[in-house]
């Protein structure tokens, strides 16, 4: 129901339900105000069932050319908006063959031989889910390439390495992006995994049980670029796992999106100033020109709210149905239609703003050094080369912050005196690992966040892409 | 976001983001296409806000004249269709604005005076949402009286009481149904409460921080019928708590809902029949006449689904967000906007069908008889009438039970012979407890079964609802 | 099931199920392991029980004695530590009721008359959650208190008013703490009304129907401290509607909590510094003293998940039940257990937290100066007095501020021929509302941020609680 | 926190806080109660730690020696029960690290080099949840070992195939199981997916930067059965994705349970009778000794409530959340400790059931040939064989149907002239197609429910089991 106007609502349902039982059953049944989306796919698979029917000799070769044609033309006509859906039809598939019908007369009739709504509507939606798979993977790949170009430029830049929002040890940009490089990749192969397991076609399955009419249903499967038929009729018409699958898998990403979001809208804050975004993907204020609003990584960050709803929306729908069409199912489709426009548009708008955004490189740097961010480094050095237990180089290192930090100053400019007042075994090699760039260089495990560790990163991902 | 051409959207997101960055941030950031709705609250709170403007000396009163006379020209060409929404304008609000301003010019610039987006979108939402709260409590009242009706019709109509969906003890249709109105009155009671809690005005609380123009909070407050203006101007900016318990409240009821529309699509199986739907709220099938299917019912049944992940969405969204504003909330509107409307059109379908219903009298009687339903009368006789301690009495009557299985007849077909050779402390007065009608007739407790508390039950809602 | 050890978890379930059904049915069945916390409410509403059927003559004088007396040694064997839970017993009422016959014997078999443990559950755990909510309330008050005192301390400290985390008009620390105050308020009185309408005695609905014996609920009702009996025994049993009240009231809760949680997480940011935690509350590193992590806060932010989590299992069981008693209902007490204990430990930290928290008036007053903050005050003047249409008084503060931008400083710097090249009406009081002091000063409408507002929110706030 | 005292709870929340601030943050922080199940995690994690030190170069053999044997006596001691866990030392890590210290000295203060806690947590939790992959991999293949056993006895007994809980077409019992083993199958995909996906080592990303040590992340990844390390340490220790993806293939399981719970709650019924539970997997009546209630089977109707719950709770908790630690994640485990528990429960208890359940043929077969349940057949027969348009094949059905419903007979009993009275093309051929073994035996259809398409359904997977 998309009643748009308050006064029609308050006839409708205020006035002691004046409208009527009917025009209530019509609102709350009806589904053509959302499911015309559908009507590609449902075209695509009714043009492949008729094409099937006549290869197996149930209908005659003129009748399918008749109604291969005609659904081309209904085609056409919805796309140039000529077709008027009506809501008395229902849904998007009475009002394909009734216009059907219009056009070519009786041999419309003979399409819905060995089908039913339940297969139809089962096939139709599995198509158009597997589409919405294609174009997030797309994105995906966009996000992905936005980042990875950030990470790029920034292989080498020193930030603060972040845990519980302190300073924990310095990182660079670089590796920062491709944390979420990681995400996005894991993310694309989630949804690579839900096509594959959804690429099935329930077409045959007619109501519920299969039929008697000699159909070839591993035709219209590869007709429809399905990988098979779905083995079991009954659950060919009742399941709805992979758009369960597919919301589950949005969320995930939607998670994301919603980390890398908080992310840009701190570092946007005069406090940090991390980032700068662009005017496009900021707004402002008339009279504050230097106030950028994050409004679009605001937006992005909400939008796992609503498609984390969406998700839990159809779980809850299909609780305890029994097999095998209930019509309690109908509420699929405009959940599974939100979430996927809208993640879609949360992952444009995110490659569009990774795209513009600017890392303000000094404001990075400044924040890594602070905090005695390298002190890790230090006790690491403390075990490394002067063989101390882990447990003891911290109690060291912990004395030298203190000292440090009494006189006002930063590890590196303690003198080496200093330093081996409290602790004699410290050389003049420490000041070698002391200092952000040092520190970023000397992570050097694999995965770490050193530049040349980080270019490999890169490297990798980029070949991934190729 | 309501894109609903595939191609389009195919154009739009699936070739490389071809639409551009500023098409992007103009899907994601526009919220015309879903806040109009919101247009004659805004224009109501616009109207108080210009008239206690003039009323303060802070515009003239012709400027005042010349608002109030524009806005309703501006509400009378939206409600008759004539108003062109611009996307470009963004929202409800720089629509209206603009509009106005085309048609009295420059003094529709002193409207804002004192004003912010934050505060007026606050206060067109929450005027939306406690409208909302009306015409709900005008649909659960609807449905008490629905069910009210039935409870009349077969106050000592006897059934099986269910637990486990397994009969447990006989009740009667007018004591199932009276269930359903305590809870659809709580219901009721639930949104009475939100809508008190709701019902003060942020109007006035400006960007954030309040304003320095000697504005009159308390009469806006007054004639928009809040009770009160909000304390606290950053709270009143930032709170969407009323929304929240909206959806919280509407979830709940969408359970009693659903449990009621479960009942009815199993006892409207073939296998139990307990009743029969109106043709207008089933559907049936071209070839098998004497099918119905409980469509409505199932859908109703649904909704609980959409319900809930429109409330998940929200909390969601408000999670972790800091004072005051912040864009994420744009996303508020569209989940209370669909939870409102389905939970509307559910009411409006349950009470049609509660109407229309047609209890099967003799299945309901039959069914309440089988399975001994009535030995837990059995055994509380031994325990009121013969002194048996609970737990014996329980003993005793599993013999009988058994004992009349084995007869293949049922308990008041026992001999009283054949029971008091299990107890000899029973008497002929036994058989006045046996018996589904004599069972429901016993449990005279207060809220109880019996057909006379059950039409005290009724008597008091009626009261009630007077 | 609460199994802890991963090997007999191993042994149980992996090794082909070496458990057996009977040993996985007692897993699934049992809910002794979580409803024994319910010992104090079942032994209050046995008492109760028992009292009411001595009075009503249904048992005699000396056996409510006995059962009374007896009672009270379990609960003190409970209480003690002494008593053995047993899993086979199944749940709380029975592991009561079996020790009550091995203490007193006989007369414990009389106890159960004109009772059922659907009618006993319902009202245990009625009574569980009635508790829940006097502690919660409590709870919110503490918070509340501690919240007020933070403001009184600094009613006129000037800090950034946030809108999308960017600095838009200058607050004070007390306005912002009072909003909290606001929504722990609202929070507060939702708990009220949870309270008030769960407040009904499902005891003596028995099994579903009511009973035949001459109970009277109206007795036990009071002796609970129940507001009346429930008036229809199906819907007594069968509602969990005051659970669903009572979680979704705690979500609400837990949104605030976690919008404080997240300002004190950023807030505690080197970038930001507006406020230190307590050592107490917070966790450092053994090397970086300075490092404060603010474990507190993000643990009370993440409770928000784990309290929507339950609301939603809560939901999602009742979905869709046949009336009246059905097994899934066993699922709802861990769910409300788990939130309640939840809610009340992130309200205690909070409370705790908010007591120690030191606010940095100098970082505040810093941050609430830069960016211009005060343009709308010079855009307001300009209305107020220089008499501009709003939206023409935008545009000259607009170049005003990209004048002071470009000089560097900051609005009260330029001079007022400057200002007066802009725009000539400007006068030199244009200077008494530049500045953050003189801006909070002026935002005297009700509920703004000027000091007095806020001390009035204070005394207001101050005489509720007393 | 698992406090299951009311009095404690009352002391420590109630009495205002009494417990004190270092209580209360104990409480909130401390994760022992809890992370204690991953003992055999972290162990082995951290013996592979070491190993790989040793390997390495980074500490010595002997030292190597002395912590892998410790850490096997620290095993031993918590197998065994002997080992005390210490809230004060907050987590399993440090109960484990500090009891390895008692026992070895030193040496123990070695194993923390170059690893962090935030990498330790991250490798012990997904080896846990890796672990419950493999352990609900095997359940789900019981569970469709179950239903194939029961379709192979039932391949060809006919039933009601339902749409909206009304009969539709018959089906056979055998495609009816076979449906649910498509469903589970389906499961076990997505955990074998999952399983792949989350097989990657986290150890080595130290705090979350990595580490200057020259360690072997492959080393320790290959020791613990991962398939490589993760590429990006940030990503390392702040990704639960894992987590997210097995909650949310474990509700889409939930769901799969609940649906057939729910037939097995309705086929129970008295009304239905299609089943027959078996003892150990239903509850009776001590006074109704035909009642059977199917308690397991709500129990695990219900479970899709906590997994969803469990699933909304961390994704909740992850929104938004800054790289790369926040205290927040500490929330992950409870919620993938119950979800696995209770779905690892529901599987074994379906198992049971379904291994014990006793289809009622007789019922089966009655209920299947009711209400012209082969009127489609007709139908298509006057498609097939009398070339009729489907639409017309229809009209000229429900014709029948209609005479045959008003003269009490079912179809198979209408005579030929009868029939040829309605449609002369009509034949002797047409009793071939009616009746329910007729008609099931028709649906030859890939995937249909003819007995032979649903023994190669069968047979296909006990191929893949084999």
């Amino acid at each position: 129901m998309t009643d748009t106007s308050d006064n029609t609502a308050n006839t409708m349902w205020g006035g002691r339900f004046a409208a009527g039982p009917d025009a209530i059953m019509t609102a709350i049944n009806a589904s053509i105000e959302f499911d015309q989306r559908l009507y590609p796919q449902d075209i695509r698979g009714s043009r492949a069932h008729a094409a099937m029917l006549a290869a197996q000799g149930i209908i005659s070769p003129s009748d399918e050319k008749a109604i291969g044609e005609g659904l081309l033309t209904v085609l056409s006509e919805i796309e140039s908006g000529e077709f008027t859906f009506s809501v008395a039809l229902e849904d998007i598939h009475m009002n394909v063959e009734s216009r059907l019908k219009e056009i070519i007369g009786e041999p419309a009739g003979r399409l819905h031989t060995a089908r039913s709504r339940n297969d139809q509507v089962a096939t139709d939606f599995r198509l158009w889910v597997r589409d919405r798979c294609d174009i997030v993977i797309e994105c995906l790949e966009a996000v992905i390439r936005a980042a990875l170009s950030q990470a790029e430029q920034g292989a080498d830049w020193v930030m603060p390495g972040f845990t519980h929002l302190q300073t924990a040890q310095p990182v660079t940009w670089g590796h920062h992006m491709m944390a979420y490089v990681e995400m996005f990749g894991r993310d694309k192969s989630r949804f690579e995994d839900a096509r594959k397991r959804m690429n099935e076609s329930p077409l045959g399955a007619a109501a519920l049980a299969g039929t008697s009419f000699p159909i070839d249903r591993h035709a219209t499967a590869a007709a429809l670029g399905f990988d098979r038929p779905m083995a079991n009729s009954l659950d060919a018409v009742s399941d709805r796992d992979f758009a369960l699958e597919f919301l589950s898998s949005a969320a995930i990403c939607a998670v994301h999106l919603s980390r890398l979001a908080e992310e840009l809208v701190i570092w946007s804050s005069a406090q940090f100033r991390f980032v700068t975004l662009s005017d496009r993907f900021s707004t402002g204020s008339s009279i504050m020109p230097q106030k950028k609003n994050p409004d679009a990584a605001e937006l992005i960050r909400a939008k796992i709210g609503r498609i984390l709803g969406a998700t839990v929306a159809l779980f809850v729908v299909m609780k305890g149905l029994p097999l095998a069409y209930s019509k309690d199912m109908q509420e699929d489709k405009e959940q599974v239609f939100d979430a996927a426009d809208n993640l879609v548009l949360a992952l444009a708008a995110m490659s569009g703003m990774l795209t513009d955004l600017t890392a303000n490189r000094d404001k990075l740097e400044a924040a890594a050094g602070s905090g005695f961010s390298t002190a890790t480094d230090l006790a690491d050095w403390l075990v490394r080369a002067a063989g101390l237990p882990f447990r003891d180089a911290h109690h060291v290192t912990g004395t030298l912050v203190a000292m440090a930090e009494k006189k006002g100053i930063d590890l590196p400019e303690l003198t080496l005196a200093e330093m081996q007042s409290v602790n004699p075994t410290i050389t003049q090699e420490i000041y070698s690992v002391l200092g952000v760039h040092n520190s970023v260089a000397s992570r050097q495990s694999y995965g770490g966040t050193a530049p040349d560790q980080v270019r490999a990163q890169i490297a990798r991902w980029k070949e991934k892409l190729a």
